[in-house]
């Protein structure tokens, strides 16, 4: 018996809009980051942390590195399904992977995004908070 | 003799990015706003009242009013100029105009942007600082 | 017995994400103008009417006008409920408005958004197609 | 003698705009993948290949992979250079670096950008082709 972090994934939907298209009429690459922003804090806000309550603590996660992979176009109205995932639980960054389909399940992009805590006041690094570490592991399903 | 506003005006130049581009090939009307308020700091900062000198007076300029008329799209890669103008300096707001030309001196956008002062830390209005005002009018053509 | 457009509303809803906002805390003004295009084609949608169906016809609704009033701010994680509605079909375009209002029911921002119809191959202005008219009528609500 | 690719960089220089901040007071991670866009079409103006003359040959240039690397935070109207750099001409691919300095100089991101080919009308994946690659050897700096 032992706890696992592959459990904790949730899935985001997201409908492209016409302001997210380029006239090559692909979702903008572009538009990932904040897209995959919105999915990772729904998916903290499932586990009841919403990320207000983590700067109400006095914390900034300002995301460290970025990954892209872009396997196939998405375009306009598509209904996309975002599975974002913890990877991993360090002591000082969070690190969140992505995997889209579109609405004929195909795989259209991978990603993995780092985020780090710092303090808003002074802008140190902290290490991962106990209540996230907390949440993430009790959360976890055990298998 | 006398003081003009009519001659506080500025030209911005701004090219079409891929990102701004929709699949209809036009600059998606979304981005405009934000055009346009980087026209305007560059107006101000050419008149020597940086915003972020603004803000450093504990001061914010939301905006409170905008008004757009779309009148010719613009494509990827133009070169639009972008004419800034005080329209009114009132005790409680300023309203800026602009027009934009493409390359070719076609007019494709008229606006108005109306923009309040508020205290950074209340959120209450305020009147219009004095050293705008002044700074306005200093740099205005006699005529 | 009468046909009233009045009728013809939607609440689409949109929770403000930190992409969206800018340092002074607000949702930053020039999101608005996407948040709102969502807005209307989603009530189109619920119309049966998607937009995807009448760029498949030959045509673009450009944007011809856009009037903003923006009355509080909006925060970060606030959750919006917009109030779209057909304001005027007109023989060349049609009006929509809008009253976006927060998780505590305060009225923040009033808009209205006018669109034109255009043939997509010639960019030549066309008369709002009859199959648009009819679904909106048809939709009214009977009073 | 011979020829390097690693001379054929470019500086672009980016204004942050108060629209690209976030409540954190940071421009918003988002915001690079469009800014870096900007940036390698400059670069490709200045070597004069204008990204749209290679859409004019009937090809696009899609984003295949981004990785970023965000070091420190850029903030409101920070005067960033952006230093590009074509790093390979593969036969499929183009690879973009990045370096972003802020006015004090420091180093605050880089990054990697790669850029394959396709045929507009079919899709389809295509070799670099050889008027690109034959520009930018051309355009090298003999060492």
């Amino acid at each position: 018996m032992q706890s696992s972090l592959k459990s904790n994934s949730y899935i985001h939907h997201h409908r492209v809009g016409y302001a997210e298209t380029d006239k090559m009429q692909f979702l903008h690459h572009s538009n990932y980051a904040r897209i995959y922003e919105n999915a990772r804090w729904e998916f903290f806000r499932s586990l009841n942390i919403p990320y207000s309550a983590i700067e109400e603590k006095g914390l900034f996660m300002p995301v460290i590195n970025m990954d892209f992979k872009f396997i196939k176009p998405a375009f306009y109205d598509d209904n996309l399904s975002i599975e974002v995932r913890v990877e991993n639980i360090l002591n000082i960054k969070l690190a969140f992977t992505y995997r889209t389909f579109n609405q004929n399940s195909e795989l259209i992009n991978e990603a993995m995004v780092t985020l780090a805590f710092i303090k808003a006041d002074s802008g140190k690094p902290v290490r991962t908070p106990e209540f996230i570490k907390e949440r993430l592991i009790t959360k976890t399903v055990l298998v």
